[in-house]
């Protein structure tokens, strides 16, 4: 197994300038080398995230054991073809991306029977409603989910089905509702005096950076349009069932989830029998 | 003006609850009634949250200064009525409900023109997803606004039209979350393993009571049938918009959203001008 000495980031936002911190703080001994705009790269330096700058991806690339791509979906896409002929042969390649069917069918075709040892498409379930290096925090990823979704099989596709539900949905929904509130009320002081954790709590996300949540929601547009369409029709459910059964009956089936709980046992084969 | 010293706390759940605690805490010397089913008086009692258990409504308003309604909003709305003939002609009422419009309506049919002094409605904007006395809290409304809609103006309806957007409306919003994603992932261990904080964060409120939400839905349900609509329309807006400007526009309108800024002075007179 080769030792990973070089690493490198490209696209120097929060995840992959969290990512570098939390290396460091670690105790990685090897070297770190960042590739963005010189403005970006400079912001990086001073917060303490780079041991080395580099704006050219190709000579940035080139000496790397490790390469992060950390910049929106669709930019990694071109940034994979980009460094695809200049890595050295036995360096890996991964992505931080909320979508990973895009990504993972690009390594193959850059990559055809070599992919699975090239590209490993990754996606920390990690974030905040801000981006930017200088929001990046070594402890962003303690106890959180880091999904691998390598080559070969339906993982890519699981994951992004999956994601549409549990991260892309709520996003959009954040977004809505704050563009729901906004229109009613916004600007008004009613808004202040008589808004609670609630609220503030749904709409976090809605601070989340727009050409960011397009590139998302263009890389996994069929999934999240089964997501919204469903979510629409659960909304029109209660506001029609208003004061009925039917209402009260949606509140119980959403109570019971619980995204802690271990899964239950009902879709596995039957549980050994004792006794 | 009268000095409180017994107050009664009929229908004693999380709020009504913490209130008692709260006021303890402040060191109020008077007596504190408590008027519930005596499993729940018990509990109270068992929590410090009472000085008197009394399971007869009409012997625990007899000589109060100060009675809160604390049960679900339909439930108050009949308590109102029980207790009108009983309480003493200088006591004063309020609740806790949340919504304002029903209940002041109550208040005039069965106080007339003294409904402004018998009867305060109120609603503290605060709470959890959790309910019952054992929940109880004396900080729950610390920083916490307190909205108070007195008879004879117009703010019953303005509160029930702004709690519409700011409190029911991410209520069923929650709700529709939930049974969504469980509908997709229930029990299925991807859920827990590709879940990140703002999921939680969104279905926090999933878990609250349907029978409490049913009633304060059917309270304010002209309101929250708006609310929904919109609410859908620009969930469908997002949805025909992946991938175009109205899609990034919607996300710019929703980020501007702040409940905690200053209202702007856009719809004020023209503020005075200076040099």
């Amino acid at each position: 197994m080769k030792r990973i000495e070089n690493v490198t980031i490209v696209g120097v936002g929060l995840i992959v300038g969290s990512f570098a911190l939390a290396l460091k703080q670690a105790g990685f001994s090897g070297k770190i080398t960042g590739c963005d705009s010189s403005a970006v790269l400079h912001t990086a330096d001073a917060f303490g995230a780079l041991d080395l700058s580099e704006e050219d991806i190709v000579a940035a690339v080139q000496n790397a054991d490790l390469v992060v791509l950390g910049a929106p979906v669709r930019t990694n896409l071109a940034l994979l073809a980009t460094i695809a002929p200049h890595i050295p042969s036995d360096s890996l390649i991964t992505d931080v991306g909320s979508t990973k069917t895009e990504i993972a069918g690009r390594a193959k075709d850059l990559f055809g029977s070599d992919a699975l040892r090239k590209f490993l498409p990754g996606h920390p379930i990690a974030g905040r409603e801000v981006s930017g290096v200088e929001h990046g925090d070594a402890a962003l990823f303690r106890g959180a989910p880091w999904a691998l979704t390598p080559q070969g099989g339906p993982t890519p596709e699981k994951h992004d089905r999956v994601l549409a539900f549990t991260s892309h949905l709520p996003q959009l929904i954040s977004t809505a509702l704050a563009t729901t509130v906004q229109s009613e009320l916004g600007g008004r002081p009613e808004l202040r005096d008589l808004s609670g954790r609630a609220l503030r709590e749904m709409i976090r996300l809605a601070k989340s950076d727009p050409q960011l949540w397009s590139e998302i929601s263009t890389s996994n547009s069929d999934n999240i349009r089964e997501a919204l369409s469903l979510m629409e029709r659960n909304l029109a459910a209660l506001r029609e069932g208003l004061g009925t059964q039917r209402f009260q009956r949606l509140f119980q089936e959403g109570s019971v989830l619980d995204p802690d709980a271990e899964p239950s046992a009902a879709d596995d084969a039957d549980p050994p029998h004792f006794g």
